[in-house]
């Protein structure tokens, strides 16, 4: 079974929300299904596209706009681009979501990492929150620096409310349904 | 008949010698078979990609490095990448072939656009010749900044000396003999 339709699945959320676990056990199951994918990682993209650019509203619109121009290269050529940067602004994410529609791509579906920044602060997988906290990092994303949910996600994923394979099971779920992937 | 390989078809050369057209007609061709192809331009990679960056070694070969690596994402999802910038300097294009080849990508397939400069400078298309010369354009290649050819190109196109069409043909000929498109 490697029926599967070209689209966007585009992550969305603050650090350590878990886009990245979700985006990688999304990517593992299509590749286990012979599907055509890839996933394009915040850091990966940072350091293959985007060195040199900060973490002020324009640079990283920017370094968002290179991502939805890489993933819809990779969507119409029938490949599930999945991507898991921050992502952080709501307009810019929309305008990749339109650009999408526009060139006739099959789907930009916007999965939200949501958990609360008390829940991430507490949790503080890599340290972040608290040198953010204490104000050694600038423009940290829900702490000095904006963080704008999407109004209309096609998932949300409730990562400090549900398992992590509850999350993925949700998404599958809603793909399938989509008819943008084949039934397990 | 849309049996084609994902590989790399990389144009290197310098202004005005041709690689955009060949490019564009080799990507028409492709799409009138059926295949799936994607051509990288250097001025739309230039808006989409490397925006900001200028025109100095570095920034070239960062610029360089960033076509690579969407045109390796590319060709291993089997698409046919068709990258058209001038990319100046053999190391950067060697880097980019030999982790191509690392990866395992089908192909590697470098066209060298080959023609004097006395003949590029004489035609000079858009006037940057000119301009170059005259010293208005600061690291201008071919003039001001430096051309390095490739010294194993997989095919030479020489289009100042023959017709557009005889390049064409002759690349077309490679890639049917290494059988990473079908017979038209």
């Amino acid at each position: 079974m490697s029926h599967h339709k070209g689209f966007i699945l585009w992550f969305t959320g603050m650090s350590g929300a878990g886009k990245s676990t979700l985006a990688e056990l999304l990517a593992q199951e299509f590749k286990s299904r012979g599907y055509r994918v890839e996933l394009l990682d915040g850091d990966e993209v940072r350091t293959h596209l985007s060195k040199g650019l900060s973490f002020s509203r324009e640079d990283r619109d920017t370094n968002v706009r290179r991502i939805g121009w890489v993933a819809r290269l990779l969507a119409r050529n029938g490949v599930i681009a999945i991507t898991a940067a921050i992502s952080p602004y709501r307009e810019v994410r929309d305008e990749i979501r339109a650009v999408a529609d526009a060139e006739g791509c099959e789907a930009f579906v916007e999965v939200f990492a949501s958990a609360p920044v008390a829940a991430l602060a507490e949790r503080d997988v890599k340290g972040l929150y608290k040198k953010a906290l204490a104000g050694e990092i600038k423009n940290f994303t829900g702490i000095s620096d904006p963080y704008e949910p999407p109004e209309h996600p096609e998932v949300t994923a409730f990562t400090s409310g549900e398992s992590i394979q509850e999350s993925v099971d949700r998404i599958l779920k809603y793909l399938t349904e989509q008819k943008l992937i084949g039934a397990a």
